[in-house]
C-alpha cells in the first residue's frame, strides 16, 4: 500500500520503518528533517510538506506530540484534510484527546475519507521492533482497510469500537492506570520509608511478591532511587494526558477521584520546577509531605539557587 | 523442634500442616475444635488451651482475625505471654496493627521471651501448599532461630528489620497497594463503561499489554464481571487493613491521600450493606458515583425496603 | 454616559435598570426581544442588534452566560469588537474564565478599544437594588471611566488589578468557597444524622454559634430540607465555575485538591440528572454515600422509573 | 448547688470563675497548682485531689485535654467514678472521642450517677465572660439538673439528644467546619496569589461581600500574614480533633472526604515540624504545594540543618 507518515519522533520513526520493512512504499514527513534521513536511507520517500505526503496515498499516519500538533497538522492549510484522497484513510496514532478524535472522524467523514483512531502502547524500543500494542477504532471497513499496516506496526491489534474516541479513551485511562502505581508506590514508600524501612530492600520485597510485573519493577526502581532525569516520559506529558483524562471522564460524567490527585501531584511538581523530570517524579510528592528530605523538596524554584549549588 | 500454633483458619491450617510435614511437633489450638481435627489426624497434638499450647514450645505461631483477637489470646489469662517457656519465640503472623506489633514485642521481651513479626502474603492455596511469602522482622536471634519454621511454611523469607514492626507495616502497605490497583480499575473501568467500551474487552487489552500481572487479571475479572460473592476476602478486613495503615501512617506523620481514599470507598460500601462482599466490591464504586446500574447501587438499605419491592 | 447592555437576564435587567436610574442612556440588546420591554418603559432604547447597543458608546456591559455566549456576542459577526468605537470600554460583568478575559483583552487593546473585568457578587434581588458588589480590573484609565457606571450597578467596586483576569479570578475563587461551604455542611450533616441528631436542629446550632453568616444560613436550610427545586443556580452552572477555577488553577500550576472533590461531587449529580437542581444540591451527596435515604439517591436514571413513581 | 471543677485550664479556669460567680460552692482540682490560686481568692475551695473535689458534690465539671486526660481523672485511682456521689452528676466539657462518651455514660449509669456531655464554643475570653455556647446531652433528669450550672457559663444551652454522645459529635463536627473553612481560604489565597492578587487586598474582598462572619475575619488574616505563632489553637489540637471526627464517621460509616483531607493536612504539617503553630497554619499549605515560597515551606526539618545556613 502507499502510505504516509507524519511525526517521525522516537515512536514514529520506528513505526514508520516497520510499515517500510513490511513492503509498503512509505513517504515520511517532520517538521525537522534530519529525523527522516535514515528513514530515506531504508528507503522511504521523504515529503516536501505534509500535503505531499498525503498525496495518492492509501492511508496516512500521524504520530504527533500533542492534540495542537494534530490539529496544524490535520487542519491547516495544505493539511491532511485537504490532501488526502478520497477514500483513503487517516490513521491518528496521537495520544490525542477524546474531543479532537471526534472532530477527526466528522471532518474526515464529511471529506469522504477514512479515519481511524490507533494509539499504541508501548516504548520507543517496541515501536523500534514492531512489538507495539495497537489499540485501534472506527468504521469497519476503515479499520479492515489498515490491518495490514496495524499488523506492520505492533504485535497485536485490537479493535475495540466503530467509534474512534473508545481507543483514545483506551489508551488515555491506561495511562491513567499506570500514573496510578506510580502514586500508590510513592506513597507506600514514604510510608515504608519513615517506618525505617530501607526503600530498595521494600521494592525488592513487593516485586518478588504481589507485584512482578515489569510496570511496579520500572517505576518502583525510579522511585528508590529518585531518580528522576534523564525523562522517559516527561512530567508535562503525564500531565497533559491526565488533563485528558479528565476532560473525557467530565464530557462523560464520570468523578474520578484517583485522577484528580495525580492531576494535583502533576500540578505540584510543575510547580516545583520539575519539568524536566520523568512523570514518575509524581511518586516522590509523599516522601516530600511526609517531611522526608526528596528530590522533589529540593527543585523547588525558592531553594533552587540554594541547595542546588551546595549539593555539587 | 516443638511449636505450638493457635489460630487454624484457611491460612493457619495450612501453615500448621506445613510445620508437620517439615518434621516438627506441633501442638495446635483452635477456639472452636473442629477445624483441628484434620491436623490432628496428620500428626498434630491438640492443646486443651492456649497455655497448653505454649507450653515447652520452643515457638508459638498465632495466626488470628485482628488485633482483639491476638489481645486476647497473648494477653488474656492462661495467654501466650503467661505460658510460653523463657527464652521460646512467638511468631506472630496475623496482620495486626503496626501498634500492637509494639506492645507485643516489649511485653515478649520483659518476659524473656522472642518475638517475632512474620505476616505472610499469599492465598490459603499458597499456605496450603507452604507456597507463601513470608516478611520477618525482629531481633536477628529470635530470627535465626525460627528460620527453619518459616521456611516450612514459604517459599521465600524476607528478614526486614530488627523492629518487628517493620514487618507488619511491609504487609499492610502491601494490601494498601492491591487495593489502589482495585480503586484505579474501578476508575478506569467506569469511565471506559460510559464511554461505550465493554468491560470485559477493556480488561482484556489491559491484562494482554501492561498489566499481565495476575493482581490485575484477578481482580479486574472480579470488577468486570460485578461479582462480588462469595467474598475471598471480605469488605470488613478490607476496611480493617486499610484503617491499620492509616494508623500507622498516622503515627509517622505521612499523609497518604490514596489510601484515605480507599477508607472512604470502603466506608460506603458497608454503609450500603455490602459487608459479605469481597473487598473488590470498592471497584464497583466509581461505577455507582458515576450513575452506572452497579450491583453497589442496588444494595442500599434504603432502597431495598423500597425500590426493590416496586421494581418487581 | 451612552452605555450599550447585552445579556438581560435576571441579573442583566437589574443592572440596566439602574444604569438608567443613575441618569445615563442606556441601549439594551437581548437574544429574546420579551426581556426587554419593562427597559423600555423606563427609558431604555432597544438595539436591533449587538452591533446597534455598541454605536456611539461610551461603554458597553455585556452580562451573559457563559464563555461560549460572550466568545459570540464579542467576536461573532457585528459583534462588539468590531461595532464599539475606539476608545470606548468594553465591561465584562458574566462569570467567564480568566483564559477567555485574556483573550478579550488582547482583542480589545489590539482594537484600541478598552477592557474592564467587572464581575459581581450578589443575586438578582441585590442587582436589582443596585447593591452588588462589583469586582473591577483593568488599565486604570478605563476602570476610571466607568468607575460612575460601576457604582450605579453596585453599593462597592473593589479594584484589584490592572490585570482584568485578576478580577476574573477573584469571581471564581469565591463562587469554589461557597461551595466548598456546601460540601462541608453537606458532610457535617450526613455525620450528624448518622449520629441520631437532628438535621435542623443541627444547623440551628451552628447558625446561632459559630456559623452566623447568612451564606451558611441560607445553604444550611437548604441541605437540612433537602429542598433543591426551584434552583437558584442551577448545578451546571456551579459546575461550570469549578471547571473554570480549576483550568485557572491548571495554568497557574496551583493544585486545589478541595475544588477536585468539588469537581467530582457535580459530576456525580449531573450523572444522576440533576441538573435542575440547585448547585446545593451537591451537599446531599455525602449522606448518599453515607448509605441515608436522599434525595440524590432517587435521581439516579436507573430508579427514576420506579421510585418517582411510587414517591407520588 | 455544690460543685467540682476539674481541670483549670484556659477554658476551665473562666467557667469555674462564673460557676463562683452564679452563687454555686465550688471545689477546684488542677493538676498544676498554681492555676487555681485566682479561684480560691474568688471564693473557690481548692481540693487536695480529684476525690475530694468529688465528694458530697451535686454535679462535677471535667474540662480536660483529650481522652487520655479524661480516663485518667475518671477511671483511674480516686477518679470520680468512684467518689462521686450516688445520684450527682459528671458534666464532660471536654473536646473528646465519641466512644468515651458512650463509655463514661455507661460506667455512670451503672455507678447510679448522672453524665451528660456538655462541649462548648468559644475562645478562653468567651469562657471568662460566661458567654460561651453549651452544647448538652444526656438523660433528661440529669440535663435539668445541671441545667442551671450550664447557663452559668454561656449565654446559651443547646439540648441536642438524650444521648450523650450527639454532643460531642455536634462539637467535633464543629471545628471540622472551622478547618474546612481554612482549607478552602488556604487554596483560594495560593490561587489568587499566583495570579497576581495581593492576600490581604483579597480577604478584604472576601471578607466585605459574601464571607464576612468573623470565622472568615479571624482566620483569613492568620493565613494572610502566614502568621501562625503563638498558637491561639495549636496544631496538635486540630489533628486530633480531625482524628476524632473521622473516628466517629467510621464507627457510623460515614465517609468524609473533606475531614480525609484535613487529616494529610495535619499529618504533613507536622512531619515538617508545625507542632508549635496555630492550625490555621494548614491554610499555608496549598500555597507550598504550588511552589510559593511559605512558611511551611521553610520548617521542613531537612531544610532546617542545611538550606537555612546556606541561604545566609
Amino acid at each position: 500500500m502507499k502510505v504516509g507518515f507524519i511525526g517521525l519522533g522516537r515512536m514514529g520513526s520506528g513505526m514508520a520503518a516497520n510499515l517500510l520493512k513490511a513492503g509498503h512504499t512509505v513517504t515520511v514527513h517532520n517538521r525537522t528533517r534530519e529525523r527522516a534521513e535514515a528513514l530515506v536511507q531504508a528507503g522511504a520517500r521523504l515529503a516536501t510538506d505534509v500535503a505531499h505526503a498525503c498525496r495518492d496515498a492509501d492511508a496516512v499516519f500521524s504520530m504527533l506530540a500533542n492534540d495542537e500538533a494534530v490539529r496544524e497538522v490535520v487542519f491547516g492549510e495544505g493539511g491532511v484534510l485537504a490532501a488526502l484522497p478520497e477514500g483513503a484513510v487517516h490513521v491518528s496514532s496521537s495520544t490525542i484527546s477524546v474531543a479532537l478524535a471526534g472532530e477527526l472522524q466528522a471532518a474526515h467523514g464529511e471529506a469522504g475519507q477514512g479515519y481511524v483512531s490507533a494509539p499504541v502502547f508501548g516504548r520507543p524500543d517496541a515501536a523500534a521492533a514492531g512489538k507495539l500494542f495497537v489499540v485501534a477504532a472506527g468504521a469497519d471497513d476503515a479499520v479492515a482497510k489498515v490491518a495490514p499496516l496495524l499488523e506492520a506496526i505492533g504485535q497485536k491489534t485490537f479493535g475495540v469500537s466503530a467509534t474512534p474516541q473508545a481507543a483514545n479513551l483506551v489508551k488515555l485511562s491506561g495511562n491513567f492506570l499506570i500514573a496510578s502505581v506510580i502514586e500508590s508506590l510513592g506513597e507506600a514508600m514514604a510510608l515504608a520509608e519513615k517506618g525505617g524501612i530501607d526503600r530498595h530492600q521494600y521494592l525488592d520485597i513487593l516485586t518478588s511478591t504481589l507485584f512482578g510485573a515489569p510496570i511496579y519493577k520500572t517505576y518502583g526502581a525510579l522511585i528508590a532511587e529518585r531518580k528522576f532525569q534523564p525523562a522517559g516520559f516527561a512530567a508535562p506529558l503525564g500531565q497533559k494526558d491526565i488533563r485528558l483524562v479528565l476532560a473525557a471522564a467530565e464530557a462523560l460524567q464520570v468523578p474520578l477521584p484517583l485522577a484528580s490527585l495525580l492531576r494535583d501531584r502533576f500540578l505540584s511538581l510543575l510547580a516545583h520546577g520539575g519539568e524536566e523530570l520523568d512523570w514518575s517524579a509524581i511518586g516522590d510528592l509523599p516522601g516530600r509531605d511526609a517531611g522526608l528530605d526528596t528530590v522533589t523538596s529540593a527543585v523547588s524554584p525558592g531553594f533552587l539557587s540554594t541547595t542546588r549549588e551546595n549539593a555539587g
